[in-house]
C-alpha cells in the first residue's frame, strides 16, 4: 500500500514533467534578484492558491527589519514597476513590493508531525550567455532581464516546490500532520533566511529539509546531506573621511582611502587556523571622487568565512577589529552594516539515514551513494534555517540533487539536465509522505 | 598717441561689457567638460570667424594622439548629439566631435613679433549649487548639463578672449606682427595643453601670455606673474588579475585588488624630499565586480606634484617603480595611462617687468601690488605651453586677475564678479598692443 | 627461535638501561646546537668505534656546501675551543671542527638488505628551567651550556641509537645484510639532513626508520607512522639600502626597512589554499642602526609550510615573489639563502603494517594503536631522507615512540620518562633484526 | 681700552691654543657616549675647580626623572668601572655614576646680568675610522672606547668650553655679573636639555647662546644664529603580543611583528604638510624570538620632525595615533616610552645683532656673512634651553663655528681643522665680556 502511494508519486511526477519544466523556464526568462523576486513570488502565491493552499506572502512570514543586504528604495520601486508591467498578480504584488517576497504555502490535514520545506527562487546578478550553445538561447528562454540570470538553479528549485505542492495536494487525504512549503528569497549573498526564521515561522516545526541541484560527477542521484560548507558573514564596511584638495593642504584632510588600504592588506593577514579552513575576501571597493581630492569615503564589500560557525566567529571576531583599527588609524569615522549570514551545515544523521531507508525500499530505481554526507564548498543560509529548527528540537537536512550540467554554476552558460525536474518533485514529495503517513 | 591707444581699448572694453557678460553667461549655462567642449568650440571657432579671424580647428592646431585622459567613445558620442541638438554649428561640429576640441584664431598685419594668449574654455564635472543665493541660479543662466559647471572661471576666460578678439581686430591697423589666440581644451586635469604644443602651433612663437581669474584678497587688480605651482603628473592604473570565487579555491586567483592596496600604502610612504615640497594622491580607486570574487580589476586615478619639475620627476619616478612592484606583489598585470602633466611655472622677469611697466605708464587706474609674482598653489598646464615657447626661444608669463568671488574655486557655489569681464579683455589686449606697436 | 632472538633484545635492553640513561644524560648536559654537537659527534664516534663499527664522520657522509642554517664562524670556532676542553675526542674532532658533526657507523654481515636507522642529536637555543621540580637539575645533569637545551629529546634519540647500535652488534651474525646507524646533526631548524641525502650516502638504501619521543596522551606505546605533518622552506631574507640622514636628505636613502614592512605584510596576506592548511611566519626581524639614520640593511627569518609537499611549494613561490617585489618597491636588493627544507610526511603503508605484524607477533608486551598513522603537527627533515630513499625505491617510516613527558617540547621545562630509553632500543633493533633476520 | 680687552682675549686664546687641542685630543680619545660621559664631566669638573669656578654636577644642575633615553643600569655600572679604572675624579665620580653626568661652573662678580653658554660633550655610536689618511690616527689619538667617537665635535666643544672658562677666570674683574657655564650631556638624540631645565638651573638666566663647529663652505668664520633646524620628538615603541608556535596553533598568538609592520608603513604614509618640511623614521626595528615563533615583542626606534615646532607637533601626534591603531589591528599592547625632544631653533634678532656689532667693532679679522642666520637642517636640544629661557624673560642664540672639515659630521672619518679651536674660546669669551662689561 505505501509502495504503491510511493509509485503513485512517481506516477504523478511523470505527468506533470512538462508543466514543470515550463514553470521552470518561465522562471528562467522572468530571472529576479534578491529581494526583488516579485513576479516571481507573486507566481508562487497564485499558483499556491490555485492548488488550495494557505497562502503567506510578505510581512505574514518575515520579519521586515531582519532582512539584510537590502537594494535602495529607487532599485525596490524601479523593479515593483517592471513586474507590475510584466503581469503580476497586482494583490500580492501589494505585499511584497518593498522586498517583502517571501511566500508559503500550508497545507494540514489534522494531527500529526510539521514539516517543512524550503524552496530558494531568486538569481544572481551575471549577464546571461547569448550563444548558440546555450540551451536557454536557443530555446527562447534566456533571461530577458539583463544583468539577473538563474545560474544556480534556483529555478529549478522553484518548480520543483511548484510541483511537490500540486503532488502533496493530490496525497492530501493519506496525510496526517502538517506541511509548510517555504520559498525563500535572497538566499544569494545568504541574506533572506534569518528573516525567515526571525517571524516565528518556523517555530513548531519537526522536520525541515531541502535539496540542492548539483553538478553529477559520479552517477548518483542524490545524497542525504550535505557538510564541508562554510559559515559565513557578510559585511559592507564604509569608511568616512574628510577630503580636501590633495596639493593646497592635504594635512586638513582624513584619508578615507589610506583607512581602506590598511584594512584590506590587514584583512588577508588574520592568521590562519589550526581547527580548519578559513577564508576573507575583499570583493568590491569604491572610493573617492576625484583625483586630486583626498578621498572622502571608501566603501568595502567584505566576507569572512569558516568550516565551522566557530572558525567563523574566529575570523569575523578579527576582521571587526581591523576594520575599527583601520579607522583609528587615519583618524576616520567607520560604518560596518551586517549584509549576510549563514551558519555551516549540521545535518542529522539519523534524519538523513531515515530518508536513506526510505530510498532504498520504496524508490528503488535511484542509485545512492555508499555515504550520506557530499561536501557543499561554499555557504548556503538555509544553514540558518537548520540551525533554527534544530535548536527549537526539529531535526533538518540539505540534500544535494544531482544531474548533469552545462558549465559550472554562477557561470554565465551554467544550465541543467530537466530530468530534475521529475526526480525533484518526486523525492521531495516522498520524502514528506513518508515522514507524516 | 599710444596713450590715446590704451584709452581707446579701455573703451573698447566698457563698449563690450554687456556682450562679454552675456557671452560668459551662455557658455556657464553650457558647460562642457574637459574634451567635451563641443557647443563651446563652435561657438568661438564662429564668432572668431565673424569676426574675421583665420580659424583652426581640431587637428589644424592639435596632435591627436597627444590627448591625454580623453573620455570614452560612447560619452564623445553622446556629446556629439547634444551639441547638434543645442545648435552647434555643423561644419565646425564635424571637426570637434572626436574630442578635437581646440580653436585657434590667427590675425597677421606684417612684419612683427608672434604672440599668442591662451583662454582655457573646459568646465568642471561638479554638480552646481541651485540655492537662490547663487547669482547664476538667481540670474537663470546655471549649467543646464547636470555634473558639468564653470566653477573655475573658464566660462570667463572663455569670454575674455573673445573680447579681446574684439578689440584686438578694431586695431589691427595699429599693429605689426602676428596674434595667435588659443582657445584651449581640458585644462582641467592638465590634459589639453600637450597636444597642442606637440601639434607645432606654438613653435614660432616669441611671447605667450595667459591670465587666471582668482579671489581678491588685497584689492589689487592682478599680478604679473605666478610661483610656487606645483609640476604634476596625472596617471590613470589599473591591476588586472584573475577573479575566482573566493571561498571554493583562492589560490586561483590573482587578487587585483591586493596590487592596489599596496600601491595606495606605498605611495604615500615615498619619502619626503628635503628639496622641497611633494604631493601624492590616490584620489579615485574602484576594484572587483562581487563580495565573493576574487577581485579581477582594481583601478586608481593616481596624481603626483612637486614644486618643481625636477620634484614631480623624483615622485613619478618613484611613483612608478611602487606602482610596478605592487603588481609584482600579487603577480597582477598593469596598465599605466599618463592623464596628465603639467611642469612647475617659470614666468620670465623681463617679460614681467614689461607688463609691470605698461601697467604704470598707461593702465594707471589698476592697483598694482609691488612684487610680481603670486603663489598659485595648485598646478595648470599653461606651464606646458610657457615650457615649449621658453625652450624655443620665446618668453612666456601666466598672470592673475584678481576680483571679488563667492566661495573658493572647484566649489558647487564659486561665483565670481563680473567686472573682471571689463578690465579683462582692456589687460589683454593691452599687451598685445604694448608687443606690437 | 625467532621468539627467542627478540626476547634476547628485550632482555639485553634491560642489561643496558642504566648506561643508556647515563648516556642520555651525559648527552643532556652538554647540549649543542645544530652544527656545533662537536663533544656531542666525538662521544657518538667513539662509542661507535669501541663497539667494533665502521665510522664515517663529517665528510664521509656529509656533502659540505649543501648544509643549511650555519652559524658564524666565529661561533664554530669558539665551539671548538669549547668542545676541546670538555675533553672531545681529538681525531674526531678535528673531522668535525667545521660544523661537519654527521656520524654514522656500519655494521655488515654478508648479502642482504640495505637498512638505515636515523637519531637525531642536537639541541634546541632555549635556556633550561633550574627549578626545584625539574628532573634534570635535581639530578645535576641540567644543561651547562647556557642557551643550549636538549628540549626535544634528541638527547634519548641518541641514546637509543648508541644501545641499539650496541645490541644490534650483540646480534650481528645472525642478521644478514648490513646496517647504517646514522645520527643527524641540525635537525632544529630542518637543515642537516638535505647534505647527508646529497652526500649520497643514502643511496642503496632499502629501509629507513626512526622514531621520536613524544607525549603518550593514551597509554600506547607508539604509532608505526606520521602524517599531518608540514613541508617546509625555511628563508632568510636581508634587504640591502642606502642609509643616509633621515632629516637632512630622505630621498637620498633607499629604505630597507620599507621593504621589509612590506614584504612582512604581504606574505601574511598569500591567499589561503583549499586543498589544505598552508603556514607563514616572519618570526624575527632586525633593522636599522640608529633613530635618525634610514635603514640600510633589515634581515628577516621567515617559514613558509604545507601539508603536502605540493602546498609548501605554493607557499614557497608565491612568499618568493613577494620578497622579490618587495625590494623592487622601495628599490632596495634582496639577498634569499635557503635556510631549511623539510618534505611533508609520507610513511609506507605497508612497511607500517610489517612492522605492526612484528609487534604484535614478537613485541606482546607492547600496547599498540589500532591505526598505524598519529598526527605529527610540525615539520622533521627525516622527511627529506624519506623522499631521496622512496624515491631511490626504498621503504620508509617515521614512528612515535610514546612515554610520560613533564611540559610539552620546545619548553623550557620539557622533559621525558627514562622507561622510553629501554622499550626505544629494544623496539629499534627489532625492526632491524625482523629486516635482516 | 674695551678694544684692548678683546685684544688681550685673543692674544689669551692664542697663548692656550695648545692646550686647547690638548684637552681636545684627550677626550677625543676617551669618547663617550650619552649619559656615560663619566670620565668626561669628571675631567671638566676637575678642571674647572682648579681654576676657581664653584662647581656643580650632576642632581645640582640636573632633574633626575627628566633625563630621556638612559641606557640601561648594566651599561651605566659597566661604564663607571672603566672610568674608574680610567682615572676619574673618584669625587666627581660617585655624583656622576648613575649617568648623572650634567657639569657647570659659575663664575660670579657682583651685580649684572646673567649669562649662560652651553657646551655639549657626547660622543657618538660610530666605530672610528682607523685609516693612515685620519687624522686623529695619525697623532695617536683616535678613540680607545670602541663603537664610540666623537664624530660631531662635541670634543672640541669640550676644550673650547674650558678654554673659555679659563680666560673668563682671567678677566674676571673687568666683568660684572654671573656666568654659567653648561657641559651638557646626552645632545645626541636630543636627550639632555630637558633636564637641566627642569632643575631650575636657567630660570634666572637673560643671555644663553652656544656654538656648534660646523664645515666652512664660503670662507666666513662663524654665523650669528641658525634657522631652519627641525623640531623634534624621539619615541621608543614596543608591542607586546602573545608567542605562539607558528605552525601547531597560529591563531593562539598575537604577532607584535604585524602591529610594528603597520606601524612602519602608516607613519610614512602621514601627509605632507603644506606649512613646511616635515619628516618621519623608524631607524631601529627589533622583533622576534625564533624563526618558528610569532613574534611576541618588537622594539621600534622611531623619530618625527617638523621645520616648526606646530609642524613637530602635528607630525608626533599623527604618529601616536598610528602607533597605537596598529596595536589594535593585531590586539598587541603597545608601550610608547618619550626618549628626546627639541624644539625648532628661534634665535633672537636683536641678540644676534648685538654679537654681530661686537664683531665688526672688535673681532675686526674676523670674516663674517652678510645675513645672521644659516640653515642647521638637523636637530638639537639647544632649542630646549633657548626656548626655556626665552620663554622665562631671556634672549637666545646658537651660532655656527665654521671651520674646514674631512668628511662630514657623523661620519666614522670625520675631522675638524683646530684652528677652530683658537677662534672658538675667543669669541665665545668676547661675547661673555661684551655683556657684562
Amino acid at each position: 500500500m505505501n509502495k504503491n502511494m510511493y509509485h503513485f508519486i512517481k506516477e504523478k511526477a511523470n505527468q506533470y514533467h512538462q508543466e514543470t519544466i515550463a514553470i521552470r523556464r518561465d522562471i528562467h526568462q522572468y530571472a529576479e534578484r534578491g529581494w526583488l523576486e516579485m513576479r516571481t513570488a507573486c507566481f508562487i502565491a497564485s499558483y499556491l492558491e490555485k492548488l488550495g493552499y494557505e497562502v503567506f506572502v510578505g510581512e505574514e512570514i518575515m520579519k521586515k527589519e531582519s532582512r539584510m543586504g537590502l537594494p535602495s528604495q529607487a532599485i525596490l520601486q524601479s523593479h515593483y514597476q517592471r513586474a507590475k508591467v510584466e503581469g503580476a498578480n497586482s494583490f500580492y504584488l501589494e505585499k511584497v513590493k518593498e522586498g517583502m517576497t517571501g511566500v508559503a504555502g500550508i497545507l494540514r490535514n489534522g494531527e500529526g508531525p510539521i514539516i517543512a520545506l524550503r524552496f530558494d527562487i531568486d538569481a544572481l546578478g551575471i549577464i546571461e550567455d547569448n550563444n548558440e550553445t546555450h540551451f536557454p538561447y536557443q530555446n527562447h528562454f534566456e533571461s530577458c532581464h539583463k544583468g539577473a540570470m538563474h545560474a544556480c538553479g534556483h529555478d529549478g528549485h522553484t518548480a520543483i516546490g511548484l510541483t511537490t505542492a500540486k503532488i502533496l495536494m493530490d496525497i492530501k487525504e493519506k496525510m496526517h500532520g502538517t506541511i509548510k512549503l517555504i520559498f525563500q528569497p535572497a538566499e544569494e549573498g545568504v541574506r533572506g533566511a534569518k528573516c525567515i526564521c526571525e517571524s516565528g515561522f518556523l517555530d513548531d516545526v519537526d522536520y525541515i529539509y531541502a535539496a540542492h541541484i548539483m553538478p553529477q560527477s559520479s552517477n548518483y542521484d542524490l545524497y542525504f546531506g550535505m557538510n564541508e560548507s562554510f559559515a559565513t558573514t557578510k559585511l559592507d564596511v564604509t569608511y568616512h573621511g574628510v577630503s580636501t584638495h590633495a596639493a593646497e593642504s592635504p594635512q586638513f584632510g582624513k584619508n578615507a582611502l589610506l583607512s581602506a588600504a590598511n584594512c584590506i592588506l590587514n584583512l588577508h593577514s588574520i592568521p590562519r587556523n589550526s581547527d580548519g579552513q578559513t577564508r576573507v575576501n575583499v570583493g568590491v571597493v569604491h572610493a573617492g571622487t576625484g583625483r586630486n581630492v583626498i578621498p572622502e569615503t571608501a566603501k568595502l564589500e567584505i566576507e569572512v568565512r569558516g568550516v565551522t560557525t566557530e572558525l567563523n566567529r574566529y575570523m569575523e571576531m578579527y576582521a571587526r577589529d581591523i576594520i575599527n583599527a583601520s579607522a583609528l588609524m587615519h583618524d576616520t569615522v567607520v560604518e560596518i552594516k551586517e549584509m549576510g549570514k549563514a551558519y555551516a551545515l549540521k545535518c542529522d544523521e539519523d534524519f538523513m539515514n531515515e530518508i536513506r531507508y526510505l530510498c532504498q525500499q520504496n524508490l528503488t530505481d535511484l542509485k545512492l551513494p555508499k555515504k550520506n554526507l557530499s561536501p557543499l564548498g561554499g555557504s548556503d543560509d538555509f544553514s540558518y534555517m537548520m540551525e533554527y529548527v534544530q535548536s527549537h528540537g526539529g531535526k533538518a537536512t540539505y540534500m544535494k540533487l544531482l544531474t548533469k550540467v552545462k558549465a559550472s554554476p554562477h557561470n554565465t552558460a551554467f544550465d541543467f539536465d530537466e530530468e530534475v525536474l521529475n526526480k525533484g518533485p518526486r523525492i521531495m514529495a516522498s520524502i514528506a509522505y513518508s515522514l507524516l503517513k
